[in-house]
């Protein structure tokens, strides 16, 4: 097994977010599931957008934001995601590489546009996400550079790609097990595990080495509402599981092991990109050989920074913050 | 005279800024002048943007950042501004008629494209500017809008368009004082007084009723050291001026009457915006029929809610906050 000139290798819907706040009978009369995710085509993409209030733009993406995270804590980290050649492509090609995020995708030419996703943020911090996915519905098993995931000592897989690139997944998990490396997966939403349930159990079962969920995701993908089962089915199939509860915090399990891990305490302004932060400091801790309390901790920490402010990418120092 | 239907017409430059953090040797090597705007060719912005941090975007233009402000307040608002038929103007459009201004300017077809405001923010809350003008160069005398103008109270012109637009300026003013309405002026930026003091000395003492600028702007229009004397001198020409000295609070003068009026108090994030917010709360309370004290409490109370936080358009409930 070659050293690996990674740590962490993201593969995600490549988005732009639009975030507006909203009060809670502007989600509720547009028919939009509070504190969800759900896809929409251009056309109602841009009714929303022009029903809802004036809007600030960051660089998005589940995976993407927790790799811009990871390399604000120091971690050697790259992206593979699809964006157009067009304005908003050009935003988060920039932003993820000033985060210090490696990221060789080639831009989709003459397609659809950009992806973006309409965020409202209500006054109880909670975000309810309506995606355009443009351009990355084009991401293929074509754009997994091999290459990449060989050298990373994590692939860390977004399953809000997984529906659209299931083989894309597959030849990713391949090569870095081929290669010596670890799998990690996200489960996203509960509606892309409803979506694919049978599917996202193999994956789990057959090719996911560490695997990030919240809770409503880990009880959808067993279909049980015992917490405590969930997480002893999760520790029955992949060697670690990170299983976020929100402001409880977090349970880690690892074979015999299980970690209940504190939620860092802040004032919570915008909860967008919690799970994400959560991921990326975890992963961040355990690339670099820290123990899965640790690596928990770091995700608290990480988690608490992003939501202390409006946007899903982290504001503040946070090396200085996990004291790394 | 007819009943005025809008309170407040602005016109301006059209931008979206791109704000990053920075530190103060990124803002020194870049050869950029802390706190100041410059402005920036296409090539050098491209330069800029790919060596900054990463941003997030959001609407801005001075006097658009006013308008939407004033619009908060409950001040009937239109603007007029060029942005091109592009993502960014796309953008530009969609946030200043959410915040309920009236937008009609039609976009530029083909050339330019929206013009960008890259704002570095350094540790200790100050921005620094790079504007790359874009499409703003293309507004003419045949985009302000006569029938616009002779209905507002106030046409609010904005300095930092003064230069290249100045047959325009005398247009619009002219067209409001036939109307029976008021011209309000901000001077922007110590740079604009200093490419076109003597143009900038005959428009405020000919055209102009309301001034607004801050204390090295007054200070350079009149060619003085001295605050008091730049005070009396714009006293003699002006029927008002609003002159703001950052944590110093602001002195409003009108023929005899002397004005001094404090800061508000806030925890500073980043002064982007402070000047806009001040003007657009002095014109909704002066519009309003409000006393010159209260427009500038008004003033110096919007102005603390944009620099409480990273960006210069309002994020609280500025109604409230005023007591309207």
């Amino acid at each position: 097994m070659t050293k690996a000139t990674l740590d962490i290798l993201g593969i995600g819907n490549a988005i732009v977010d639009v975030l507006a706040r909203a009060d809670d009978e502007f989600v509720m009369t547009r028919g939009l599931a509070k504190g969800g995710m759900a896809l929409i085509d251009a056309e109602q993409a841009e009714a929303l957008y022009g029903a809802m209030g004036p809007g600030v733009e960051s660089s998005g993406g589940s995976v993407a934001n927790s790799c811009a995270v990871a390399a604000g804590l120091g971690a050697r980290v790259g992206y593979l995601g699809k964006v157009a050649r067009d304005g908003l492509g050009d935003v988060f090609a920039h932003d993820i590489r000033a985060a210090g995020v490696h990221f060789p995708t080639a831009p989709l030419e003459g397609g659809a546009p950009t992806a973006r996703c309409l965020i409202l943020v209500t006054p109880d911090a909670q975000r309810t996400m309506s995606t355009f996915l443009g351009a990355c519905v084009h991401f293929s098993a074509a754009d997994v550079d091999l290459t990449e995931v060989a050298r990373a000592q994590v692939v860390y897989l977004e399953g809000y790609l997984f529906s659209g690139a299931q083989d894309a997944f597959r030849a990713a998990a391949a090569a870095a097990h081929a290669a010596g490396r670890k799998v990690a997966l996200s489960l996203s939403d509960g509606f892309c595990v409803d979506m694919n349930r049978d599917a996202f159990r193999h994956f789990v079962r057959e090719h996911t080495d560490i695997l990030f969920a919240n809770e409503p995701e880990i009880l959808s993908l067993y279909q049980t509402t015992d917490f405590a089962q969930a997480a002893d089915q999760a520790r029955s199939e992949v060697a670690i599981a990170a299983l976020t509860r929100g402001a409880h915090g977090s349970v880690v399990v690892a074979g015999s092991d299980r970690y209940q891990i504190e939620a860092a305490s802040t004032r919570v302004v915008d909860t967008t990109g919690a799970g994400d932060a959560y991921a990326a400091g975890f992963l961040a801790a355990h690339t670099r050989g820290l123990g899965l309390a640790e690596a928990g901790r770091w995700g608290s920490i990480c988690a608490a920074e992003v939501i202390s402010h409006f946007g899903a990418r982290p504001q503040a120092d946070l090396r200085a913050l996990v004291g790394a």
